[in-house]
């Protein structure tokens, strides 16, 4: 069982900390792993594309698993703010999580804003080559405003919310995403197939 | 889908973030889902015994992943030290990780000293009722530091470690484990297999 630091860090070396071997996995689960990072603005349908594609991959006897502000911000993330900091923080730690599922065979699907391009690429680098499949879901932020499913921007137009990402904070797009959605144009179902289409061709999913 | 903060705390009713039932994931895999949770002594035999549990279930078709020092201490608590303050942390978070797997639908096993009894207590309170198996490995101090695998007890006895738990920290054994395992009178095989009559007793491995 070879630790962490031994893991190496060069293309096409799969690196397992388990005992059980990525092949082992393999057999079991019948399909490779990988995280799936969904990254854009507030409302442009980054969690509602990883529920449904969470959906659409256990009825295919995929192992999948969603990672989201509902699972992460009032447990494992609780004791972090919005600080730039504990973005960065929060951003590492739910990567770390998502290797850790990765290596014990799981798909991970995660829906988080992570603005920033350094803590993105951070995850990317803890990654196996070609396992980190960064998804940036496009929405013009007129449109993310007029859903305003949560009532964010509103609050974030009335000053009370401090550091609004695309309002009064950045957002940091990807510059090399595996895919791009765009989810003004596109409905949920195009968008999941999109990503559904990338894994097979990856021959993440069989 | 519900969020976190709607979580039901009484007994018997089972909880899923996720947009997947429990009652799909368990389709899924066809088996439940839990946490056992070993702790003992550094040497006690905790990560020799997971590690053989985990092969054993993975053989049987059973999703099963190890957390331990290897895979969490220099991933996602890099950033932790072995101030009380940073231990009570470093178990938090593995708490909140083991309950992330298990909503996953995955067989958590857990090997860390974890020499608290309030910092187990406070990850048994994340869980749902019977699907945190506390496992006390245990075995006598002299046997331990005879085995020294490691080398810390050496170490610690030179000084060189300052908080070493069982010689200049305290340990603080469970009162009401879910199981006691003796490391010194059986062995491994024996160990793995008590565990598994306990998974089949409670109705989480069929």
């Amino acid at each position: 069982m070879s630790s962490v630091k031994d893991a190496p860090k060069s293309a096409h070396i799969t690196w397992s900390h388990s005992s059980v071997s990525r092949e082992q996995r393999l057999k079991l689960t019948g399909h490779g792993a990988a995280t799936v990072w969904f990254t854009g603005l507030s409302g442009s349908g980054k969690s509602t594309l990883a529920v449904r594609l969470e959906q659409v991959l256990v009825e295919r006897r995929v192992q999948a698993y969603v990672l989201d502000g509902d699972n992460i911000r009032h447990g494992l993330n609780r004791n972090l703010g919005f600080s730039p900091a504990d973005r960065t923080e929060n951003i590492r730690r739910i990567g770390e999580v998502a290797k850790l599922f990765n290596d014990a065979g799981v798909i991970v699907l995660t829906a988080f804003i992570s603005p920033y391009r350094a803590d993105r690429d951070a995850v990317r680098a803890l990654m196996p080559d070609g396992e980190f499949i960064e998804v940036l879901v496009e929405c013009p932020i007129e449109e993310c405003e007029r859903r305003d499913v949560k009532g964010l921007y509103k609050k974030a137009r009335a000053g009370q919310i401090p550091e609004f990402t695309g309002i009064s904070a950045p957002y940091e797009a990807p510059e090399r995403p595996e895919l791009v959605l765009d989810t003004q144009r596109d409905d949920v179902e195009a968008c999941v197939a999109r990503v559904l289409d990338e894994l097979e061709r990856r021959g993440i999913l069989p």
